[in-house]
C-alpha cells in the first residue's frame, strides 16, 4: 500500500484500511454504497502527482484509497464533434496521444502529464501550459459520469456544447477534489491540430515591461497567442546549473525574460511572421531589449524546457516554500513589487524563484533559502512568508491557489481568507452531497469551521 | 404592476403583492432577509424577454417580482485585466458599448440585447451568435456578486482567470434562472475588438453538407470562424415576405443555406481571403452550390438581419411551437432527418421552421401551421409534437433547451427526461440553498419530485 499513502513530494503520509483499484464505474458504485452505509472514509485517488496533498488520506485514517488507475480505457472518439470521452483513470498523455491519431489536438498540458489522471485533472482544475488559448481542465470538459457519495451513477457524459437544463452539476464536481463524489469518467474537448507553433525568448527589464508585451502580443495575434510565460533571471541560472544539456536562449542575462509561443493552424511561416512582427514592434517601443525566435521545433521545444524545468532546477537547491497564486493581470506588477520588496526587507536572506503564466494572471512565487544553505530555517519560516505573499494577494483581489487546489496544504489558509458567507455556501453544499462526510474528508475545507475570536 | 406580471411572448401571466425595483446590493439584502422570515416567495426579473416564462411569477403567487432595472451602474472597466464589472441590471447593449468605448469587445450578442439584462443573461446562460468562437455567457463571466436567498451578500466579484479554491459557487448561480439567489453584479471578460468582420451566405442541398462545409471551416479557419448558421428554405421566404427591405442573399433558392462569418483582428483582406478560400474549396468538393461574399460592413449586416429575422417573420404566419434543443454536432444531420420524417408522416400539415447555431449543434427546429392557417389546431399538438422532437434529440443524446433555460416552460418535460438521481441532485442543492423555496418558486424544478407510476 505504501506508494499510495504517500503524495507526490513526500510531504503528506497517510493510513488507510486499504486500496481499492475497481475497473468499472459499477464497482465505483458498489463501492461507495458500501461505504456510505458503513461510514467508511474514501480518499479518491488518480496518478497522485498533486502538490497540495488532497490525493493521499490524512495519518491515522481509517478509510479506503480509491484508485482509479485501473480505469483506463478510452471509451470513444468523435472527431466530427471534437470530442473523446474517457475513463478518469487515462493519463493525461493517452489522452493527448489518442487525440493526435485522431488528427486532433487536446490542449491541457502540464509537466506531471505522463503519469497524471485526466480524473485527476479535472477534480483538481488543473491548469498547465496551454490556459491562456485553451482554457483550464473545467473549460475543456463537456461532460461528466459521477459516482456519488451514496453510490449512485449519475450520467452526465454530454458531448453537448449547450445544455441549459438545471444545475450546473459538471462544473460543481469539477475542482471539488474529491470531496463530493468520484469522476469515474469524461467528456472533453478537441481543437484542430495546429500545423506550427513558434517560440521566441525575449529580455524584459521588469514584470511591468512583460505586461506592455503582452498587452502588444494579445492585441496584434488574438488567439494565435498560445503561451506567454514570466521567468526570472534566477530561474534560468538554477535551470542552466541543474539540468543537464539546458542552454541559455538569450546571450546576455536579463533580469526578466518571456517565453512567448505562436500557433498558426495551416502555417508556419504565417506563426514566424506574426511573432517577428510583434518582437519588432516591442524592440522599437524599448519594452524589449534582446529576443530570439527558436529556427527549429527542436529549439522551440528547447526554450519550453527551460521554463519546464524550472521547478526541478528549484529543487536542487535545498528546501522550498511555494506559493500558487493569481491577481488580475493589471495587477501583475504591483505585486510582484511589493511581495519581492517585502521578502527583501523581512527575510533578506532568502532567494525568490518567482516565474509563472503571466497571459493567465498566474505567477509561482517560489522562495528558495540563499545559496548553499539546506532550507531548514527557510522552512521554519514557511507560516510567516505564505502570510506576507498571500496577504498581498488579497489585497490584490487575487487567489492562494490559482491552479494547484486546496487539498490540506491550502484548505485553512483558504477559510483564512474567505468570507464566512462563502465557507458557509460551500458547507451546505458539501453537507447536502455527502451528508455523513464520507468523500476525502479533511480536504478542500473542515466539516465544521474554525471557531472565530 | 401589469408589465411585470406578463412575459414578452404574452404566454405566461401571474399574479404578485407588489413589484420592487432597489438600487443598491444592501437592499436587495435586506429585502431577502424579510423575505426569508417571512417566507414569502421572490420572483427575480431582469428585461423579462426570456421565452420558457422563467421571469414571472405564477397565477395566483403571493410574493414580490423583485426586478434588478435600477441597479445599471458600469461598476469598473479594466482594459489591461479585459473585465469589465458591472450591475446585474445593466443592459446587454450597454455593456457592448461601454466595453467598445474602452477599445474592447464583449461578445455576447442575441436579438433582444437592447431589452435584455446582463443578470438575466447570466440567470439562464444566455447563448446567442457569438457562442463558437467566444462561448455562451457562463465562459464570459469570471466573478458574481450573489444575494443568496437568506439575504447574506457572497461578494464573488474576481477578475480572475485561474482560481482553485474551493467549490464553484459562480457557475452554481450562473443557469439557475434566479431559483438559488440573485445575481446583483458580475465581472465579466472582455477581448481585443477585431478589425474586421466578413460573412457569407452559401447553399447547400442538406445538412449533413452543411457540417462537411463546417468541418472544413474549422479546420482551416480555427478561431477566426466566429459566425456558422443553418437556416431553412422556408425561413428565407417568411422573412423576404414579412421583412421590409429584406432581399436575397443568393440568386437561387436553395433548400438549405450557411451563413458563415469570418473575423480577423487587424486585416480585412485577410478575412477576406479566408474566406474565400474555405468557400472556393467546399464548391470544388461539390460541398456548396452556391456562396456570396458580403462586399461592405452594410452587407454584412445585412446578411445577418436575415438570419436574426427569422424568428420575427415566423411570427406574422400564425402560432408557433418552438423547440431550441442541442446534439452532438456529428448527430445534428441524423437528428434533422430524423425529425423532419417523422413531422411529416405524423403532422403534415405543420410546416417546420429550422434554424439555428450549427457550429454549436443548437438548432431552433420550430414549427408553423400550414400558409392562412392561425394555428390554432397546431397549438392543440403542442404536446405530442414536443414528444417526437424530444424525443429524438433524448436518442441522440442531446438537450431539450440548449440556450432558453427551462423556466416553466420546459421544466417538465426536463424531468422526463433526465433520471431521477440527477434530479435528486439537483433538489439537494435548491433544498441547501434556499431551504425554504423562496426564489422563483414553481421555476427550473418542482420541490417535490411527481408520482413516478
Amino acid at each position: 500500500m505504501a506508494p499510495f499513502l504517500v503524495d507526490w513530494r513526500k510531504l503528506w503520509r497517510g493510513d488507510a484500511l486499504g486500496v481499492v483499484q475497481p475497473t468499472t464505474t459499477a464497482e465505483v458504485a458498489a463501492l461507495l454504497r458500501w461505504a456510505h452505509e458503513t461510514a467508511t472514509p474514501v480518499t479518491p485517488q488518480g496518478g497522485n502527482t498533486g502538490l497540495s496533498g488532497g490525493s493521499v488520506p490524512g495519518p491515522g485514517d481509517a478509510g479506503l484509497v480509491l484508485s482509479l488507475a485501473r480505469m483506463n480505457r478510452i471509451r470513444a472518439v468523435d472527431p466530427v464533434n471534437n470530442t473523446i470521452t474517457v475513463d478518469a483513470g487515462c493519463l493525461l498523455a493517452k489522452v493527448q496521444g489518442e487525440a493526435e491519431a485522431a488528427g486532433r489536438f487536446f490542449p491541457l498540458s502540464l509537466a506531471a502529464e505522463g503519469s497524471c489522471t485526466i480524473g485527476g485533472n479535472l477534480a483538481t482544475n488543473a491548469g498547465g501550459t496551454g490556459v491562456l488559448r485553451y482554457g483550464n481542465a473545467r473549460d475543456l470538459c463537456l461532460g461528466l459520469e459521477v459516482v456519488t457519495a451514496r453510490g449512485e451513477i449519475w450520467d452526465g457524459l454530454r458531448g453537448l456544447r449547450k445544455d441549459n437544463t438545471g444545475y450546473d452539476l459538471r462544473d460543481l464536481f469539477i475542482g471539488s477534489e474529491g470531496t463530493l463524489g468520484v469522476i469515474t469518467g469524461a467528456v472533453l474537448k478537441l481543437h484542430p491540430a495546429p500545423a506550427a507553433r513558434v517560440a521566441a525568448f525575449a529580455a524584459v527589464a521588469t514584470p511591468h515591461q512583460a505586461l506592455g508585451l503582452l498587452q502588444l502580443a494579445q492585441n496584434r495575434l488574438g488567439p494565435a497567442l498560445t503561451g506567454f510565460e514570466l521567468i526570472s533571471s534566477l530561474c534560468l541560472q538554477l535551470v542552466l546549473r541543474h539540468v543537464p544539456g539546458a542552454r541559455p536562449a538569450l546571450e546576455a542575462e536579463a533580469p526578466w525574460c518571456v517565453l512567448i509561443e505562436v500557433t498558426d493552424l495551416l502555417d508556419e511561416a504565417r506563426a514566424l511572421d506574426a511573432l517577428e512582427d510583434v518582437l519588432g514592434r516591442a524592440l522599437e517601443d524599448g519594452l524589449v531589449s534582446d529576443a530570439a525566435i527558436a529556427a527549429s521545433i527542436a529549439q522551440t521545444k528547447a526554450f519550453w524546457a527551460l521554463r519546464e524545468n524550472v521547478s526541478e532546477a528549484q529543487g536542487a537547491e535545498g528546501k522550498t516554500v511555494k506559493h500558487d497564486v493569481s491577481v488580475p493581470i493589471s495587477s501583475i506588477g504591483g505585486f510582484l513589487d511589493g511581495a519581492l520588496a517585502a521578502l527583501a526587507r523581512l527575510h533578506p536572506d532568502v532567494r525568490p524563484v518567482v516565474f509563472g503564466h503571466l497571459g493567465d494572471g498566474n505567477i509561482h512565487f517560489n522562495v528558495s533559502p540563499a545559496a548553499g544553505d539546506a532550507g531548514e530555517s527557510l522552512l521554519a519560516r514557511q507560516g510567516p512568508i505564505n502570510r506576507i505573499v498571500h496577504d498581498l494577494v488579497a489585497a490584490h483581489g487575487g487567489s492562494i491557489s490559482a491552479e494547484h487546489g486546496l487539498g490540506v496544504l491550502r484548505r485553512d489558509e483558504a477559510e483564512h481568507y474567505k468570507t464566512p458567507i462563502e465557507m458557509g455556501l460551500m458547507r451546505a453544499i458539501k453537507r447536502a452531497l455527502d451528508p455523513i462526510g464520507i468523500m476525502n474528508p479533511g480536504k478542500l475545507l473542515r466539516l465544521e469551521p474554525p471557531a472565530r475570536p
